[in-house]
């Protein structure tokens, strides 16, 4: 779990590190809203195992008579970000983040204009920025992450994602994400799970959006986590300064080891949706009781994107579903969902 | 933040690591009952400026005419454990429960038996264990609080809470809880705060009886943790085995680092009673709008003890409240709580 800065995944480098949100998803975020008994709580998921089996958690562990009851502080419900509520491809939100900040990190420092990687992001040629290396990804990410105190680092984060916009749909990134989750996510509420993320994303960044978009509040935001360091401002003002230290790497591995840091219980249901949430969901079905993991397939290109390489889907590098981790799921009941033949809208705003 | 888990603190070594309860403490903890409008919220409480500071902070923070208006999601209360909520002396609980632990690791060890320091300990002579150096202390606390997974670590601090008992009230420690301050608690959740533990003491301990005892869901309990590895058990079922690597030192600079890991705001007020909350207290009171810190002032040795060395009190070397503390509160406007002069009542058993 802890580990050098150093990483051989793109998002550890850029995305373990930050975000906030003026959005505007037509989804009531916040409060428990009582559902009446004989409405669907998932009015966007056609009927599928993953909609039933959820539906059967949810009555099996909040009904007093059942044998696999939970009392209410036992009801934690665990969700990976990226991928899994919301778009990741063709990049990771908070990588744009990254390469947005730098023209404000070189208007700091001038000195750094001439200098690569950050004369490369500043030209604006994706073709070169695509191909910048591990190295270069992580001088961005200290330059646009660290040496502020994290109440900055906050506000930068909302002023970004009030603005920025997502290429392909022209809407900003906190529209972006899947309906079918925010009513899974509402619908767990409801009944009286605390529900959370665990990302391999940053905590610092997701945390600034996570109330307002996912009705999640901040402490219940786990993801990767630099260290900070007390200290006082120039006014004496103490304050905490983000460090390039990698605290959390929350992923694979990490995860259930970041939710004993943070939550400290183990979950009764997951969502994920690639080879880094597979610890997530064996930590959480290898508990006694009523459990449950599911993993989202991207397989609905004209709708949102397909890759895998599972099921013959393309192998995009992002959000990776092997092969091994489908027949896992098969083996141990973990619950696919197609977004293509399980969801009927895919976002807020689908008709 | 991320240290060895060599240290030169007691607690650190011993404390910074385990607990749960069946405790029976006559208050009633959980919910939020409703307070009638005109009723005294803190009524083992004197009136004394800690008191009048409390409920002039929540009536400000919480009137949505005030100026200085919180919204409900930015009301966040810390408190520090021991020696602010529970006895701390003669010796921190989670070191009881240590030295308690050595004869059942030397039942399944039994190679143990002569090796010292067990043997000492098992000896049970009081002064030889009083002795014992900080190497040897940090050795019972790898054999009682390491190696285990974390569900059968719960396990065991839950059957020693529920039959443990302090030597001076012959009572569970549970049960020696300050009730001013668990009326604190409950005033404060009663208006929208979220109350977090920051203890210098182990996070894994401390969850496993803080719901009972204050209220305190396991999430929000923030304290010193061990590091665990993901892993399988001989049944292939997923666990997570404690280690004997220190993540986070929950005290001084720690305390600040650790609420913005584990919680991501600042607080609002912050609770604590020696030198190791000086920082959560210094990191809360540099916030901008209302804010308040409190340190508890243990001066009544009938009821409770006196220790300091702050006006004159016994230095005992545990919860270290220094006379350049004490001044730096007059300076900042934190209120100093006198047991012996403010509070009325200092247990929930007391008459």
């Amino acid at each position: 779990m802890i580990k050098k800065f150093h990483g051989p995944d793109r998002r550890l480098v850029l995305g373990g590190l930050v975000v906030l949100p003026l959005l505007s998803v037509t989804w009531p975020t916040g409060g428990a809203q009582a559902q009446p008994a004989a409405a669907d709580p998932l009015p966007s998921w056609n009927d599928c195992p993953a909609k039933a089996a959820i539906i059967d958690l949810v009555k099996t562990t909040t009904d007093p008579a059942s044998p696999k009851f939970i009392p209410v502080e036992g009801r934690i419900a665990t969700f990976d970000q990226d991928g899994t509520t919301w778009v990741e491809h063709p990049i990771y939100t908070q990588v744009v983040y990254c390469l947005d900040r730098v023209a404000d990190v070189v208007k700091a420092k001038p000195e750094l204009k001439g200098v690569e990687p950050f004369k490369t992001v500043l030209s604006g040629d994706r073709a070169a920025i695509a191909k910048l290396t591990l190295k270069d990804l992580e001088k961005i990410a200290v330059a646009t992450l660290t040496g502020m105190d994290v109440e900055t680092f906050q506000a930068q984060v909302a002023t970004w994602i009030e603005n920025a916009k997502d290429a392909r749909w022209g809407r900003p990134y906190t529209e972006l994400v899947y309906q079918p989750m925010l009513e899974a996510m509402f619908y767990l509420r409801d009944n009286g799970y605390k529900t959370y993320f665990v990302t391999g994303g940053g905590q610092d960044f997701v945390r600034v959006y996570a109330q307002r978009v996912y009705g999640i509040p901040r402490e219940q935001v786990v993801g990767s986590a630099l260290g900070v360091k007390f200290g006082h401002d120039a006014q004496g003002k103490a304050v905490l300064i983000k460090e390039p230290r990698l605290v959390l790497n929350d992923d694979k591995a990490g995860k259930p080891e970041g939710i004993h840091l943070e939550i400290g219980a183990r979950p009764v249901i997951a969502f994920g949706n690639s080879v880094g949430d597979r610890e997530m969901l064996d930590y959480t079905t290898s508990g006694a009781g009523a459990r449950l993991g599911l993993l989202v397939l991207h397989d609905d290109p004209a709708r949102e994107y397909a890759y895998g390489p599972a099921r013959g889907l393309p192998d995009t590098k992002i959000g990776t579903f092997t092969p091994a981790l489908d027949e896992e799921a098969a083996k141990r009941g973990w619950k696919v969902i197609s977004m293509k033949q399980d969801w009927k809208r895919i976002f807020p705003f689908d008709p």
